[in-house]
């Protein structure tokens, strides 16, 4: 069963398995350097939708289906179902996973809702009290555009320091039986807010959420940065990470030659003029269910911290004045049972 | 810690008490039938705020300060944090509860809140990795008609099927010390969806979800209806709870003796206008955060089941055309230790 080993920072004594993964993405993702890792890419985006919610929806059940099949379980083998999506009432995971039949429990976390559910999923497999769990989330270029942004007809021009909204969805099986990866520890986010209002720039107000989780499960575990392959922010994109090495420097930690961020990795930045790089639930959600827990089951790599940040924010809270709230969920993902 | 009696049901072993909690609400609230029950009534329901979102925040922060007060914790006691509510992206929790500097999950289960948050925090409690976890949520009569129905100076007309949405907030933490009442057993909900599509009633779309989570939880416990004093619905209201009476009927149970609705609860139906009763995350969070908790504390209530209904749609759902999915979390809760 979990363990306490600092203030919301667990240790998971089964180490959890990520039994199964799948990771399921639109044409741009699709095109992008991540291409051979992906289950499924959509050419057609809206997936034989009649619209760009019921696509992200889709977009869900696909990649919990493809987890599902490759790990061989059926939707009655898992116990509970973790999921959320940026949607207004999170209705990507709500009709998008209806159908399956699963008990479930919804969550918001923004664009860390793939590590919210990950952490939640290895908490209550790791209890002892459930078999298998999912951890399923998404976003849709097109359906966050029309709700956080502009209509797509109206062309808005978009700020360097702007990020791409990621078509795509992850889905990930926790068990107590099953191979690497493993869940070893996980460190539960505070919301963190310095004061940024320029919802063009996402990366800045939650690089300070990232650095407070991060530095929090250095310190617990006693750990320093050269003790993980990889250590993984969501889509603070280049800007926030940037942001990120200053604020863990001044804590006394440099990841510079450890860290990467899912949302420079899923485009290319050069050929796919997607500005500071990706972001969305769907962003860390299809690059760790993808390149990253491959990585860990075939033994690339080793080691990986995996911390999904997101702004807790609305277009309301924004059009209020309010600064932009954040927070980062952070797991520790392992090639090997450790310890 | 907790261990599985059946598809998502869960036996908690130690028994979470439920160590302090409390209710705050609004004018129209503190009128009703519940007046003596709320710890805080404010006559000004925007709380000195200039949005009715910045006070419905306030009503999360006002709701969790007093529970820690109750207490007697600091927040710094306080392991983990599960909250939710009604608007988009969830801002009333992240804004009213981004000063608590306390590890803070983010939930979306519309008015199941409550009880998806009452949940997680004694799952966590149960499993032994955390001492004291709080679940809190909210909704706000103004915030709340101009996202989902019209802006209030429209004076949209109201039929008799619509439910009102209250104006207040409810928070319990959760420990592993503390006396009555305890959280005994739980249920996780299902998505259910029965074809309904009238956004003007809410109850016969989320009785179907309340019925299968009620039926599973009889069904995996072995227990009847009259086993409890009383089986405590979130806001199905008058229409769903009479549906509810039905579906339950045909599952071979009647609970029309021992059961009631924490819609039909909070207001008087005559002198308070209120059509088929009150709605929200902060209905039957305020509910069991005042009455249900203090009887169950006094000995006034022995055994009770809170099932908090949410229904998951969007107006952007419900402009699209679809139906309505709905899920009903419950737990059992007890002024003894039993088993």
């Amino acid at each position: 069963m979990p363990s306490s080993i600092g203030r919301a920072t667990f240790r998971f004594e089964r180490r959890p398995s990520i039994r199964s993964f799948a990771a399921v993405v639109g044409k741009k993702e699709g095109e992008g350097p991540l291409h051979d890792f992906f289950d499924r890419i959509f050419i057609d985006t809206k997936l034989g939708q009649d619209s760009w919610e019921k696509a992200e929806s889709q977009l869900q059940k696909e990649a919990l289906s493809c987890a599902m099949q490759k790990g061989g379980l059926s939707a009655e083998e898992i116990e509970l179902l973790f999921a959320g999506d940026l949607l207004n009432q999170c209705i990507g995971s709500s009709y998008g996973l209806r159908d399956m039949n699963i008990p479930f429990m919804g969550l918001y976390g923004a664009c860390s809702t793939m590590a919210e559910s990950l952490l939640l999923a290895a908490f209550s497999v790791d209890s002892g009290a459930v078999k298998q769990a999912a951890a399923v989330t998404s976003s849709h270029f097109c359906s966050a555009e029309r709700q956080f942004r502009y209509p797509l007809e109206y062309g808005g021009v978009r700020p360097p320091t702007a990020q791409w909204t990621v078509t795509g969805s992850g889905a990930a099986i926790v068990s107590d039986t099953g191979g690497a990866p493993y869940i070893q520890m996980a460190t539960v986010g505070k919301i963190c807010d310095l004061g940024v209002t320029d919802i063009n720039n996402m990366g800045a107000a939650m690089a300070p959420a990232a650095a407070d989780t991060l530095t929090r499960f250095l310190q617990d575990t006693g750990t320093r940065p050269e003790d993980y392959d990889l250590i993984l922010t969501g889509d603070l994109g280049f800007v926030g990470s940037d942001l990120l090495y200053e604020l863990m420097e001044a804590n006394g930690f440099d990841i510079r030659t450890q860290h990467n961020d899912c949302g420079k990795m899923i485009f290319d930045r050069e050929a796919q003029d997607v500005h500071a790089g990706g972001s969305g639930c769907g962003c860390s959600a299809s690059v760790l269910c993808s390149y990253i827990l491959s990585g860990l089951r075939s033994g690339r790599m080793q080691r990986v911290l995996f911390m999904a940040t997101g702004a807790l924010m609305s277009t309301v809270s924004n059009q209020q004045g309010e600064t932009i709230p954040a927070i980062a969920h952070l797991l520790f993902l392992s090639a090997q049972k450790e310890g």
